[in-house]
């Protein structure tokens, strides 16, 4: 049960209900998962979030699965339970194969392990890596 | 300056140069950088973390320039400068441009924000995502 | 379940009670939260625990509220559910409204993302930040 | 040194120069902060992000101050240096006395000690902590 | 439930066998926990995992009681249910007694605790600290 | 440079020098590291801190170089510098050799690796590690 109540399509005002429109027509859609309902206690945030999500994952340079995928190695980093599922499924849906998740994993077990290995010695960078490399 | 001596070639054990000259022949380059010198110090740890790296971060279902931009977005949200500069180096060399950056990063950025959201709001996790969608 | 039993009131030594008594007349309740009675495990934990928890969360230059709101907003940073749990609830108590609570989350997720997006692409402290602003 | 150029305003585009001028006018100073001249390598980031952190470090529920404070407290806990300095410069500014700044600072290292009491011993959530109190 | 199907004994490959048998001749065990039958979604994984876990937990210059000691510390700090109880279950089978415990976690949330304050105040690094003391 | 100024000896109240004496004699040294001397900006928690890591880090049922190497492991999972350095610094003066630093940055590694393979994958936690094994 989340801290605040969740606002039902139903219940809601109409500044939220024209975000719970645009996000089940952007996914094509006939529902909306529970991070939605629970951000529509403060509609300024629903709003926001919904927007700034809405543009940062649609196609672009990167393509949409590979959003995915480094949405679910920041939330496994993070061990927030929410977004691992939501985005797993999301990936699925987006085409990731088991073989993918595997790899996927596999990256981000690998990057924990030398993130600490390279602050616990305390690593220095090279020189060469200093450089903007445009 | 790193916590224990960096080791360097000339100086190596057998041991070492063996993993040494796998790295630069692997990765096709003349030189090594400070984490594998850094590292030389425990070759055990040397010998392991190289071999999961090279099996981990080579081609296979996901190519290996997203396995570089996973890599700086585990980094960037654990702030391990060494594995940011280093990685986003690498991703360069393989190709990133610059607005892969600015999405690569948008998404890491996102994916902070709403972790936080999730969790400080207590989210709960929608049925139909606790279903393996395999 | 905890990995180590609770300690109830009616099974607890004279030391643990003497800070199961401070707790509940300083915060003028009749009931424990499970938090001390784990920490009763290990007497100085609980008894050094809850007299630093009494010192920082008193009035001083900050008020209670916000105190309680700061603690919230490192427990949702750190992803601990008990923390968010316990202190949305001492929040609440101490007057935190929707709006408030709305505006704290809304905070949280922007300084988690902009943390990541300073960290990421490595951004400079400008020199201006650098000097003590006593 | 950050991974990507910055970019000064002469040199910046229409669009960037829009946002520019919008950070400068609305805090009413002359300067840019390095943080957004790095972000101006990727404009929809640049605008997105300004929007966003203008919108909810306004005044509202929660005053300006406190707001940085959170801010504060939470880069505290991610360990972004670039966020801890800018943000402690912003809170001097709005008024943080030596003695707020040093009870932020008690209040945010208990939080994450106990943070990891209450994960460290798995402590269950109370009951009465799950209902939501609105 | 896990993202992916766990895979039982009796339907694992022979590659998946190979390692499952190993682990629970090196533990001289006869079952499996959880944990090796997610990561057996992904055979490299599992085997790489399994040697890389088995080289790095065996007896050395640190015994093997503290290493679990050690692996507690971490997902405590980091707040992985699954590993603080899995290794507070292997701490508890190799010896560690109440009040190691109860001083483990002291330590834990006293080093959490000061890493904000040294972070939050920006402590700058004593130059006797930065002399490898080999 | 610190976000406060640092107190030194000499300048310091009353208050301030009882407990930086105390620091001194109980570790036989005839200097203050820099931690210290920042958290003196706020007696209180220069006294609550002091009095708390003299309590937890004294000998008990764990040893005090056992004790060191947690607090290394927490501080590099954190990545936390001052306390990376500072605690290697006393570690090494507590006997760790470069043996015992090498397995114990294995094992932090491979924690923090295997966390996020547990949080990334969800694995569910077997039901014999849920019981308190006392």
């Amino acid at each position: 049960m989340p801290t605040v109540p969740m606002i039902e399509y139903v219940d809601a005002s109409d500044e939220v209900r024209a975000v719970y429109d645009d996000i089940m027509t952007t996914r094509q859609v006939n529902w909306l998962n529970n991070f939605w309902k629970v951000l529509a206690h403060h509609p300024p945030t629903l709003k926001r979030t919904w927007e700034s999500i809405k543009e940062v994952m649609a196609p672009g340079a990167i393509d949409p699965l590979v959003k995915e995928m480094i949405y679910i190695a920041v939330s496994a980093t993070n061990g927030c339970e929410y977004c691992i599922r939501s985005h797993t499924a999301s990936a699925r849906k987006a085409g990731m194969t088991d073989a993918m998740l595997g790899e996927l994993m596999a990256v981000v077990g690998m990057a924990n392990e030398t993130n600490r290995l390279a602050n616990g010695y305390q690593v220095e960078v090279d020189a060469r890596f200093l450089t903007p490399l445009r």
